[in-house]
C-alpha cells in the first residue's frame, strides 16, 4: 500500500475548485486529507443534487477502483482542501498483487455502499429534523454522550442538499430541534444531551415524507 | 467462475420467505434468478425502510463479497423467488486466483453503487410524480420509444415504499402521470410515448421535495 501511496501526488484546492466531472475518464481515486469535498449531480433542468459531502480520511471517485468508465458524480471543493490523488492504474495492479490491497479496497467499498444504504433509509423514512439530528451527530465520535458544542463544517445550503432538505425547511427543522435541546448559532450547535437526540433521530414519526 | 457457481446451490423460496437479516452474519451472496426480493430496514419504531427491490440477474448480500461482518440489511422474498446462493468463502478465494472474477465483482459492486446513488439523486431531486415514471421505465428495456403495456412485477405498497412514497402518494402520483399519457389499469400500465415519460422524468420541477 505504501507503494501505492508514493505513487501519488497531493493537490492543494481551494475553495470552489472543481476536482472532476461526471462526465470525464474515471482515471484516479482521491483521498481527502483536510478540507470537504462536495459529490453532486445535475439534472437536466439545471437542478443539483447532493449526492454526499466527504471529509478528512474518506475517498472520493471510489469508481475508479471499481473500473468504472465514467465518474458516477461532480466533485467539488467546498473548502480548502488537500487531497492525494492516486491512479486507478497503479491501484488496481497493487490490488492484484496484494492481498492487503484487496482488503482495504473492499473495506473502502463497502463503507462507501454502508454511507448510501444509510441515507437511502433516511430519505426514505426519517423526518427533516430527524435527518439534521443524524447529521450534527456525525460531526461527534460515535457514542459521545452528554453536552457538546460542535461547528457547522460549512455552508447551511451545502448541509440542506446533503440532508435533502430546501435552506428554509432546514431552518424549520433546527427550530424544531430546540425541542431536543439544540440551539444552532450562526455556525456554533450546541447540544444539550447528545445520547437523546441520537434517541430522537431513531424514533419513528409520522409522516416523515 | 463455472466453479463458484458449481460450488452454490439453487433454493426456492415461497413468496414473504425471509433469506436473511440485518443482524446476520454476511456468509452468502445470492443471485437472483427468479422472482422479486425486498431488501429493507426496519426503524427502532416498526417503520420499514425499503432500500431496494432486486430481480432476475442481479444480487442481493453483495456486502458479504465485501468482507462485512454482517448484512446491511433484510431480504425477503417478495414474489415466489429461486436463488443462486454463492457462499463467500468460495467467491473471495476465487477473486483472489483469478483476475477474471476480479473484474466481475468490481462491475456487480459498481452497478450497486450506481443504483444507490441513483435513488440518492431521485429521493432529493425528483418529485414523486417523476420517481414513479422512472420506476415505470425501469420495466422496459432502455431506450425503448414509442406506445407499450407494462405489468407491475408486484404490489403498489411496495412500489410506494421502493420510490419513497406512502401508498396513498403513489396513487396521487400515477393520477399525475395521466397528464403524461400514463394510465394505471390495476397492474397493467400503459404509457402512450416512453420517450416523452422519459424526458418528463428528467426535467425539473419546483418543489420536488
Amino acid at each position: 500500500m505504501n507503494k501505492v501511496i508514493a505513487s501519488g501526488s497531493t493537490r492543494q484546492l481551494v475553495r470552489g475548485a472543481r476536482i472532476f466531472t461526471r462526465d470525464s475518464p474515471a482515471d484516479d481515486l482521491f483521498i481527502v486529507l483536510t478540507g470537504w469535498v462536495k459529490l453532486y449531480r445535475v439534472t437536466a433542468g439545471g437542478g443539483e443534487a447532493v449526492i454526499d459531502v466527504i471529509g478528512p480520511g474518506r475517498s472520493i471517485g471510489n469508481s475508479a477502483a471499481l473500473e468504472a468508465e465514467r465518474y458516477l458524480a461532480h466533485a467539488e471543493a467546498v473548502t480548502p482542501c488537500a487531497l492525494l490523488k492516486i491512479p486507478a492504474d497503479a491501484l488496481l495492479a497493487l490490488v492484484d498483487s496484494c492481498p492487503e490491497a484487496r482488503a482495504a479496497l473492499r473495506a473502502n467499498t463497502l463503507s462507501q455502499v454502508q454511507a448510501l444504504v444509510g441515507q437511502v433509509e433516511a430519505l426514505k423514512m426519517r423526518s427533516g429534523a430527524q435527518r439534521a439530528a443524524q447529521f450534527i451527530l456525525s460531526l461527534v465520535p460515535e457514542g459521545s454522550q452528554g453536552s457538546r458544542t460542535v461547528r457547522l463544517p460549512y455552508d447551511k445550503a451545502l448541509i440542506a442538499g446533503q440532508v435533502g432538505l430546501s435552506p428554509e425547511s432546514l431552518s424549520r427543522a433546527f427550530r424544531r430541534l430546540r425541542e431536543q435541546g439544540v440551539r444552532v448559532q450562526r455556525r456554533d450547535v450546541l447540544v444539550n444531551d447528545l445520547g437523546a437526540l441520537a434517541a430522537y433521530a431513531e424514533v419513528r414519526e409520522l409522516e416523515c415524507a
